[in-house]
Parts: C-alpha cells; sequence; structure tokens
C-alpha cells in the first residue's frame, strides 16, 4: 500500500490533528458513486454549491431503546488529513468514462477547509432521527465524506452499543473482558472493537495492539495448546522459585505442588472427588506459575474441570501461598458454567477451611466459552459465581445484530430544505438546517429530544413548549424542561480560527457513556420491551416538513 | 501508528514477500495470551520445541454444507515479514508481570525462518475438522500467529463463503455488484469484503479503494442526494452535448429532454400512467446525462418510481438516444422490487415499441434495497426482471451468521501427538500431524476427504479404502478413488530453499473457487437440507485417536 503523508495536516487554532488510526482509512474509502456525483456537480458547476448533510440512523439496535453514538474522533482525524494524493486523483480518472482532465486540478484542490462539522459528543445516548453529526461544505466535498463517516460511525456505534448492554447485563460489581481479536471481520473490526468496547464500559481486552494504540488495560493468560503441549512434570528443569519477600528460596517448586496435591487428595473433605489427576496439565500450571509466580491465573478446563483442572490448580496455588504467592484465579472455557462455578466456589471454600488459607474461597473465577447478552441473563437467573466475563464472538461481530443502518441525508442545499421522500414513511428524511436539544425533567433525567429549525428561538427552562412527532400528527406532548442542552457542538470549523470542541481523551469518553446511560430512565433501558425515549420537531418545523413533502411529492391520476 | 518497515522480507527462492494490506497487521495484532504463553515457554527452554498447529473450523457458516478457503496469501505476507519493532518488544515486556530482561532478547530474535505452512489452495471448498492449514515450527513462534491466522481467516472465509452463497442463488446469469463499504465492520471490514466477495464469484464492488488495490472492477452511479441536490432545470447552464460519434452537437439538451418527456406522456400507450413529473429528478437525470453520457444510469426512487422517476430517465435515455448514446439503465432502491421491476420492464417495452428504439425493452434494471439471499431467493419465486442486484449490508457484515469459528489447535509437540478433550464431542481435536485427501468418485464429484497420519501410505486409485467417521464407530465406508488429490500444499517453508507454492493472483483464486463449487454434487450446495459432505479418517488414525482419549481422559471415581 502507499505511504500517506497525512496530507495537509491542518491545524486549527495551531493544533494538528493526527491521521485516523488505520493508515487504510484514505479518501479511496468510499464509494465510486461519490466520485462519480462529484464530477456530474463539477461538470454542472454545482460542486461548490453550500450544503448541509445529516448523519443520522433510523432504530435502535439489538431490539433496544437507546444507542452509543462513536467513532466521532476518527471522522475528525480523517477530514483533518483529507486530501487525495497524485496516484489516487489518477485511478479516479481513470475510472469514470469520459473523464475530462481539468476534473483531476479540481479533485487536486480539495480539502476540508471549507467544512464545518457540528457533532453530539462521542459517548453519549443517543436516539433515532436526531443527527449525530451535521456535515456542511461545498456538495461535492462533503459528498466525499459520506461513506468513510458512516464506515467510521456505524460499527463504532454498533459495538459500543453492544459493549453497554453487555455491561448492562452483568452488572457493574462485573470484570468485563473483550476477548474477540480471532473472530472480529477482518482486523480492523478486532482493533476498532477494543477500543469501542472499552468506551462502552468493558474494563479491558486481550488485543495487545488495541492495548498499545488506546492505552486500554490488557488481560490473558494461556490456552489450551499451552496444557496440552506438557507431557509430563520431568520436563520442568529448572524447578527453583524465589518466595515472594525474596528472602527464601524452594528448590524443589514441582515437589512442594506434588505435595499440596497429595494433600488435596487426601484431606478428610475433599476425599473421592477425584483421583489421579491429568500430569501433562499439572506441568503446564507448575511450569506457568513458575514464570508468573506473581499472576497465576489457569485455564481449568482441558481435560475435566473436577476431576483434574481444579485439583491440579489448588496444588499449584497452594503452593505458591505457601511462598508468599496469592494465585489470581482460574478460566473455565467450556461446559455449565453455572454449576461449574459453583462447584468450582465450593471447592475453593474447603480449601479454605481446610488449609486455612484465608480469602482462598474468594479466589477469582473467569468464564469465556461464547458468552453474550442472553447467556449471562441466563447465568444470573440460575446463580453462578463467575466474576469475570471473557466475551468474544458475539460481542465484537454484534453477532444478534451485525449492523447499524446510519445514513447521510441532504438536509439543505443553497439554503434550500430539501427532503427524501419513501414509500415507508420511517425513510422519509427530515429536512431543513436544525438544532437539535435534549429537554430534561424535574427528576434530572432526559425527557425528550427536540429538533428545530436553525433560527427558531432555543427552548427554554420553566418554558412550557410543544413537542411533536414529526410523522404522526396525532402524537404531541407539552414540556416544560427544567435543564435544555444544545446536542450539536462544533467539532470542525474548516480554516477558520474560530474555537471548536476538543476531541477529549478514550478515558473521558468512556466516561461520559457511563454516566450517560446510568442517567436514563431505568424503562428506557430494560432488555424487555423498553419504553421508546421520545424524539420530537418543533411545532414550526413539523408543518414545514409536512408542506414540503407534499410540494415533492407527484399527485396520482384516477381515470 | 509507528511505521513499520515490514520485518525482514524474508526471500524464499529469491522472492520477496510483500508485508499484508492492512498495515495494522502487526505482531502485536495478537491475544495478550500468545505473548505469556511465549513468556512461560521461554522460562521453561520448551520454546523451540517443535509443534505442529492445525488451523480448521467445526461447523460449516449459514446453515450451508460448504464454506469457501480464504485468507491465506495474507497470513503468508503477515508471515513472510514478521519481526516485532523495538517499542512492540518494549511494549510486549511491560506488559508481562515480572518479565525477564533477556525476554527481550529472545523476541528480538524470532521471525518465521524456521516455520512451515502447508495449505489448503485458497478459494478451495473445504469442510469440517479438515485442516485448512497445518502450520510447524517452534512452539514459541507459531503460537504468536495462532490469533492473527485466525483474524485473517475467520472473517475472509465466511464472507467469501456468504458470496458464493449468493451467487448461488442469484444464478450465473446475474450480475452481482458488492456495496458494503458503509456499514462493514471498519474500514478493514469493507476493504477485505471486497476482496473475498470478488473471490466468492461478485463481479464488482463499489469500494473504490479495494478496486485500486486489488484490481476488482469498480461500479457506483449516482445517490438520492444527488437527485435532491437540483431544484429545477434552469440550474443546467451548458447545455450542449456532442453526438457520440462527435460529428455533431446538440445546443440544447434539456430541451431535447423536455420535448421527449411530453412525447411520452402523451403517447397513446402511455397516457394517463403519470402526469406532472419530479423536475429537479429532471434536472438532476439531464445533468448526470450531460457529464456521462456514454455511461448514464439513474437512480429512479426518490420521488416515485412510476410516476416520476420512470418517464424522467426515460426522456433522459431517448434524448441520448437521438445523439447516438446508449443508456445503460435503472437503479431502484426501495419498495417491492418484483412488482416494480416487471413494471418498470414493461414501460421500456411500451417504449421501445412505441418509438422503434430497438432494445430499449432490454435496458439494465439494477435492484439494491437490503438484499440478502432470501429476498433474491423469494425474488425468484415471484418473478421479476432485475439483471443486477447490488448487494451491501448483509453480504458484508454476513448478518445471518457473524463469525465463522475457526481454531488452531495443538496436534503434535516433540513428535508425540496431544489431543484436546472437551466434554462436547464436537470439540474434540484430531491429534497428529497429519496428510489430508480429497477422493473423487466416476462421475467426477468428489466424495469424501480423508485425513491419515503423516507416514501412511497415500490413498491409490482404484484401490479400496476404509474411511471412518473420526468419532462416530458406526459409521464408516468403503471408497474406490477415481482421483485422489492431496490437499495440503507447501506455501511457506521457512528459510529452507526448496520449492513452495506460488501465491497466485486474486482472478486464478475466484476462478478456482467459482470452478470448485461448480463441480461439487448438487445435493451439497442446495440452501434447504443439503446433504452433509463425508470428511473422515483412515482406520489408523481412528484406532490412534482413541487409544490417546482413553490415554488423556481422568477416570472417575464411583464410590
Amino acid at each position: 500500500m502507499e505511504r500517506r503523508e497525512n496530507g495537509p495536516e491542518m491545524k486549527q487554532s495551531g493544533r494538528v490533528v493526527d491521521g485516523p488510526t488505520n493508515p487504510m482509512v484514505t479518501p479511496l474509502l468510499n464509494d465510486l458513486y461519490q466520485f462519480t456525483m462529484a464530477y456530474a456537480y463539477w461538470k454542472a458547476g454545482k460542486h461548490d454549491e453550500r450544503s448541509v448533510f445529516d448523519l443520522y440512523f433510523r432504530k435502535n439496535p439489538f431490539g433496544g431503546e437507546y444507542t452509543v453514538f462513536a467513532g466521532l474522533e476518527e471522522c475528525i482525524k480523517f477530514l483533518a488529513n483529507f486530501k487525495l494524493t497524485e496516484e489516487e486523483i489518477v485511478f479516479v480518472r481513470d475510472s469514470l468514462p469520459g473523464c475530462e482532465e481539468a476534473f483531476c486540478d479540481y479533485l487536486r484542490g480539495i480539502d476540508c477547509s471549507d467544512v464545518e462539522v457540528y457533532a453530539i459528543s462521542e459517548g453519549s445516548a443517543v436516539f433515532p432521527k436526531v443527527p449525530l453529526m451535521r456535515v456542511e461544505g461545498p456538495v461535492g466535498v462533503v459528498q466525499l465524506l459520506e461513506t468513510p463517516f458512516l464506515n467510521l460511525v456505524n460499527y463504532a456505534s454498533l459495538v459500543a452499543t453492544n459493549a453497554a448492554r453487555h455491561r448492562f447485563v452483568a452488572g457493574k460489581s462485573k470484570i468485563l473482558l473483550e476477548f474477540g481479536a480471532r473472530r472480529a471481520q477482518g482486523p480492523d473490526g478486532a482493533i476498532s472493537a477494543s477500543k469501542y468496547c472499552y468506551m462502552g464500559g468493558f474494563d479491558a481486552t486481550s488485543n495487545v495492539a488495541a492495548g498499545r494504540l488506546f492505552g486500554i488495560p490488557i488481560r490473558g493468560t494461556h490456552s489450551h495448546a499451552f496444557v496440552s503441549s506438557f507431557m509430563s512434570l520431568d520436563e520442568i528443569v529448572d524447578k527453583a522459585l524465589h518466595s515472594s519477600d525474596g528472602k527464601s528460596t524452594c528448590e524443589d517448586f514441582v515437589a512442594l505442588v506434588q505435595t499440596w496435591l497429595t494433600k488435596i487428595q487426601y484431606s478428610p473433605s475433599l476425599r473421592g472427588i477425584f483421583s489421579e489427576t491429568n500430569q501433562s496439565e499439572l506441568a503446564a500450571f507448575t511450569s506457568y506459575a513458575l514464570a508468573f509466580p506473581k499472576a497465576f491465573l489457569a485455564l481449568v478446563d482441558t481435560y475435566d474441570v473436577m476431576k483434574s483442572g481444579i485439583p491440579n490448580f489448588c496444588a499449584v496455588a497452594l503452593a505458591l501461598n505457601d511462598l508468599g504467592y496469592k494465585a489470581l484465579g482460574i478460566r473455565l472455557d467450556s461446559g455449565d458454567l453455572a454449576y461449574l462455578s459453583t462447584e468450582v466456589r465450593n471447592f475453593f471454600h474447603i480449601i479454605e477451611r481446610e488449609f486455612k488459607v484465608p480469602d482462598f474461597g474468594k479466589m477469582g473465577i473467569t468464564a469465556s466459552n461464547d458468552l453474550n447478552e442472553e447467556t449471562i441473563d441466563a447465568l444470573n437467573k440460575q446463580g453462578h459465581e463467575v466474576d469475570a466475563f471473557g466475551i468474544g464472538t458475539y460481542l465484537v461481530t454484534c453477532y444478534s445484530q451485525a449492523a447499524l443502518g446510519c445514513v447521510f441525508k441532504l438536509v439543505e442545499i443553497n439554503n434550500q430544505p430539501r427532503i427524501k421522500l419513501s414509500e415507508d414513511v420511517t425513510k422519509v428524511s427530515i429536512p431543513c438546517k436544525k438544532r437539535c436539544y435534549r429537554l430534561y425533567g424535574k427528576e434530572g433525567y432526559p425527557l425528550v429530544d427536540i429538533m428545530t429549525g436553525e433560527n427558531e428561538p432555543p427552548p427554554k427552562v420553566g418554558e412550557r413548549l410543544l413537542c411533536r412527532h414529526p410523522f404522526n400528527e396525532s402524537k404531541r406532548a407539552y414540556v416544560v424542561p427544567q435543564r435544555v442542552e444544545e446536542l450539536l457542538k462544533c467539532y470542525w470549523r474548516g480554516n477558520a480560527d474560530k474555537a471548536r470542541e476538543e476531541l477529549p481523551p478514550l478515558e473521558k469518553i468512556r466516561e461520559r457513556c457511563i454516566t450517560q446511560l446510568e442517567n436514563m430512565r431505568p424503562d428506557h433501558m430494560r432488555r424487555l420491551n423498553p419504553t421508546p425515549y421520545k424524539v420530537s420537531v418543533s411545532a414550526k418545523l413539523y408543518d414545514f416538513i409536512h408542506f414540503l413533502w407534499l410540494n415533492e411529492a407527484p399527485v396520482g391520476e384516477l381515470q
């Protein structure tokens, strides 16, 4: 792939904005029709007409009634560095039948210095039809932002929402780990999944690259292959282990482990639960503990959890305990997690009592076998002893709904409002350059989002306001807001040397997301039959939408 | 992102292999546990033990009985350039609790010069349990290939299979266009979707970057926004259009279009079908035709297909026809595609007859509204007149099953066969370094895949052979193969200067895929209740699997 010198590195108020995380995000990450349209606009002399596009979705994903907005930072990074290379220009020219050479000069000249982006803050709870982003600028350029922006926002928002939903069902006290790299839809699916799952409320990822790029905590221990790569304890040559305080050395840690295994086997309360454990597993655990005495966490289901994995783990953990180390816990990757985690917890409690090892019963239990919202919900209902969930496939591929349907619609050009009609009323676009507000009620919950025309006076605290459903004429409500929040803030102002919002660090966006979702009225958040959050338009905008609709729709002829 | 100097650019037989398409595919695109294990192997002095891992899946996706293997080329490109940078090494060291400094020297030294990869050719039809790749080498290094290989193969194979299934249901005669960039799971989801959909039998993509990177044909015209960006015909300033032979010029193409619209409106057969068409749409179509007279294809559903879009399109197409240009056709993006495409086709036929324009009735009809296997199947059953399908969301996100479950299992270390047990018999791994063959019957169809131990004699043409189900003892069959194909070929031989398979160009892989699927027995391919293709092991391997299983599984103790 050609190296991109990150375009013009446009500065705003002296700041340089880095390019997108993925260097493959270039102006050519685009549908061809954006370029054919750019050419047709240019041929018609329309390319510089001032246009306003709204980016929004029509339906919340996963049968829920909320969505987390994510991907904004990558969009801003993309447009801040938007510039076609000479090779890209030649490729575009050769792809357009009959393209005039002068169009290349146009492409050479374009960047986002005349584009403005207003957006809801990343990490916010957002709702259908309300613009997440309003993009203004020359129609030829803004059209070229459609596909990349949709690509960068759709999956980001979808997976952040999925993560938030998993957090909701798991509860605040559980540790949530994203383990999706191997099953994600491509390398970028993996890396951006890690980023946006963290944003949506996860605690850590297994993905090392994501940890390095975004500073996300990373987690991981060992796999089944590690366990089965050992044959027997004889393989362990270097058997010495210093105690945790460094004051003494156990010369034969292997023997210590074996002693403990025998003690467990013949302890009064555990007698008869298991006989011979798998020796390659015992060798693997012992070896792993020698490598990570301070961070011993073992995968216990390679052969048999209760007959082999758990006794072997306890023998190693107790040997470590003798030397002053505290094992972290175990991971279960198969079987009935409710049953097994409870059995394992009992076993740990027996060890604690039997051998008087304080807190051994609180040993961490991680579960990680094809988990999703439903299985965690089912585990909660059955009762379980899992402390941490490692979630992969269903989380990162958004298995229960693999796409969010954000669209990018023209709402105004040359100060003329535009509408896109459809036989399906949910697909009719809301015309005009708009302002959007979130109105809060007495209890502090958001009550309704409202869109108004650009020049309407903003809603005022304590003043009664009529909120109308944009398409259903009988759905109306008066609202007296206790707080009014303007949703769309300026995140990009082209070359204008005016203030704009900073791009906050990931940690801040994550906090916003968690706080916003905690402050939603609980009935919007529940998994089963949640109440839709209301999205409305002002009375004036309502009237205008319907005037324009009738104006544009052809009238039928009955004969 | 740090720039990678593409590692050692290992040469094999003098050839340099480029790095992966996505520069984000680095050794850190990995689960942390691969590094913790590498450390533990290294601490135990096991890191250089010769290991053999199989990469395979357990179940075909989409309820089908076949899978297309894809992603091999990217894996080879990855390992050919596998090398950690100094910054990556420091990051890994700091991520491992208590990591010894000497481990960094180990990480500095590793590459894939001692790794061998045997694989089924990319684009082949493949089946559960048969290794798609067999990776051999030092366990510390091969372990670090697991996550990247799975990431590169899982989605690639899934989406190629999805594309092949869409091709199967659409039929060979239809044009299939991949339109998924905006809904794909991230930028790479988009670009690799385009690549692997083409491999699976699509004809073109809308994705410009994919077209440029892989030479895939690209397609695209205009969107609804283009249509609604126009207000009226007055906007068109430059109205002149040369005829296609360059010999004459129509000074007012707009007037010519208007004349044709009136003629259509008052033609005897079409009278009363529509009255006033939308003028902004007419202006947009006219303008687009002036930009692309040789490639006029219009999106006709912005306002109303039959009352506005089609009459407007025909007026422009007939005006172009006067100047010797042939319009390409229309695109439908909403509504009842079976009904509308048939109505549109009738309209075109009437135009052909009424105005004596040969072939106008054969005008191309493209459909593109949330299509998938089921909707295309339903359209086929209802009858339709669509020539080309543009498929996005459901195709590239693999909506009906968003992940393929390829796994990477240790099957041998230090020449000792290894097995991974599980309470779920479908999750038990097949041990040993194996050879795999596809056996063909008299009619030329593949009959069965068989795995044998490495040193067993290969199946011979005309010689009867017992094929056993690997886990179900009563499922057995004698086979007399008419042709024997060895499936695993060497695609990477480390530094050894021996011959290996070339990485074929995408076009060749695509041909292989199409040919292989056409040559499968039809009952394996049908959408409803397809017959499973048989996957077997030799009698000798069967016995060995079950010997090892009993040997490793702990025996319960009943009291």
